[in-house]
């Protein structure tokens, strides 16, 4: 039997720590002058791009439960995060630093793993992980990753650039994150109750995976500039297909429609959402951390973006006298509500698994 | 009289928060396009110049302690340890993000003092504050910011371009930090005891002002380049003289030798030292959270560095089989060691104050 030595950090210290973290970094990203190992990392932008900046914190029990996120997920999931707020702007990550607090309970391996997961992010998506600040604290784990990216200055994208009459665009489906935390909760709680019981994942990996893996959808930045596309507003969806849709009517000082049955939802979402008594439109509305992009289009670029297989088109903005709408299934115009998914996680994840 | 209202912050909601609190930031440098409100901030580099970024994080309970900790000094401080890592690399910070996790004790009103105090430093350096992410916590606050900065490429300074024969030189004086902290502890200790005591903290200006409310050398890096002294290597010393000079040693792969005499000490530490049964120059080798800087220069650049009235020449670098070593006061060259200032606090405060 192989034994499994743990490694204190407090045998490590700080300098020994970040040596053993970062020993097999490698940098791919020519814009990566200088990385881990200085006062700072060193940067160069290119003259036909903007640079980007987005930062993010992470923090053990308001965003992410041990209970049943593995490290290596969690430091994926911190990435992506990041990734995705690059993709927002129609650009693309180029460079991320970590902080990381720490309490005594880790050890090395554990760590290790969590870094394991960054890495794979950066790798996947040809990220450069240049800096960071590791410390300890006093309870807890704290995540906070900034990332640097870039964009064509004409391909750059704001919340604010749609027009009365722009086509209102949502990449992949939406609300399988929800209710893949649903599950984890579920099951969370039948094994406190009882410890021996076996967790009953199985058969629900989409919208698990949803939930603990999920993926910024760079790609679209790809797919829509080889398909001539230029998307006039978006945003990616951190907080709930409704709450993201007011923040691009807010910003652009619009109104909209949107069609509930246009909104696109996965079969296992659908079914397991009944299962928890949800009705599963209200899942895709409210539900956050789907990291899909929302997005404007002019009407023009309709029959583009129609052969794009992972784009749904589920509205449009209006003028803002209109308010911001939906049209029900029962097809009433009732005004959208965003009630954010901070509120939806304390509030409704009680109620639908006691429900 | 006059009824104070505070508010909290559950009645603002996470945007409404970031609304009140941004509200009326105003951005100075031209190299930001777009700063708070959209999935990321928009720079610009500048051709002639390389980008630097660095981040920190500052968790209360391990760096600082909100007994003696005003909110808007903690904001300042938080900046400032950041603006430093730019002035490290002989550049200038332009642009942070702003990461906060707060507890839900926290209301509106104290918070405004943290940014009152980060917004000040950004003042002060002409900084932007261009993004940022608030978010809750189980306990605690946490800090985390990034910072963006730039140097023009001929002006770039590592801790390993170090050459056998450099001068050692250090700005302002040492070790007031870590006896400010000294007296800040004390002071809280007689409090505990009783607390009907007022502190004295009178008389104790300088080095109080130097643990809550240091400065970034920024101008250093102007007053290097107004007289033509290109440093050889660079570290800001965050983490005690010792140390950082070790930091160089090894990343110029070279030796040192430091004359203890020669370590600019602040009157008000040497005495207030003495008064704790400190070795002034032992306060001044490991006390950390200075943020002066310690750089190398060529010796023909002696003749320049002697006119400048806050640089003090304290050693050189030698060939590594010279080992790291200082000349104390009585003539004896032993080895240079690092306690570190993550140790030195926790392990020597109580010595201090008890012994």
């Amino acid at each position: 039997m192989k034994s499994e030595k743990l490694t204190n950090l407090s045998e490590l210290g700080e300098f020994g720590l970040i040596d053993t973290l970062t020993k097999d970094i490698k940098y791919k990203q020519k814009s990566t002058i200088k990385g881990i190992g200085d006062d700072a990392a060193v940067l160069q932008g290119r003259p036909k791009f903007h640079s980007l900046v987005s930062t993010d914190l992470l923090i053990e029990g308001v965003h992410f439960d041990l209970t049943y996120t593995p490290l290596k997920h969690l430091g994926y999931k911190a990435a992506i995060v990041n990734f995705s707020d690059m993709a927002a702007m129609n650009g693309k990550p180029k460079q991320i630093v970590v902080g990381l607090g720490i309490s005594a309970k880790y050890t090395l391996e554990a760590l290790e793993e969590l870094y394991e997961g960054i890495r794979m992010a950066c790798h996947l998506y040809n990220v450069d992980f240049v800096g960071g600040d590791t410390t300890s604290s006093k309870a807890g784990l704290f995540i906070s990753v900034t990332v640097i990216g870039e964009v064509e200055k004409p391909q750059i994208t704001y919340r604010s650039g749609a027009s009365e009459g722009d086509l209102i665009c949502v990449t992949g489906d939406l609300g399988g994150a929800y209710i893949g935390l649903l599950v984890l909760e579920r099951e969370k709680r039948v094994f406190q109750a009882n410890p021996n019981m076996q967790p009953e994942l199985s058969g629900n990996d989409y919208v698990i995976q949803r939930q603990l893996k999920p993926e910024a959808r760079v790609d679209i930045v790809d797919l829509l500039k080889e398909n001539d596309i230029l998307p006039t507003s978006m945003i990616d969806i951190s907080d709930g297909l409704a709450s993201e849709t007011m923040h691009l009517c807010k910003n652009s000082n619009l109104g909209c429609m949107l069609y509930e049955e246009k909104i696109p939802i996965d079969q296992q979402t659908f079914d397991l959402a009944r299962e928890f008594k949800i009705v599963p439109t209200v899942a895709a509305l409210n539900g956050g951390e789907e990291y899909e992009l929302l997005f404007t289009i002019k009407q023009s670029d309709y029959e583009k973006i129609q052969k794009l297989a992972d784009v749904t088109v589920i509205g449009y903005m209006t003028e803002p006298e209109n308010g911001k709408r939906i049209i029900t299934g029962d097809n009433l115009a009732i005004d959208l509500k965003a009630q954010g998914w901070d509120g939806l996680k304390s509030r409704d994840i009680d109620s639908a698994l006691n429900g």
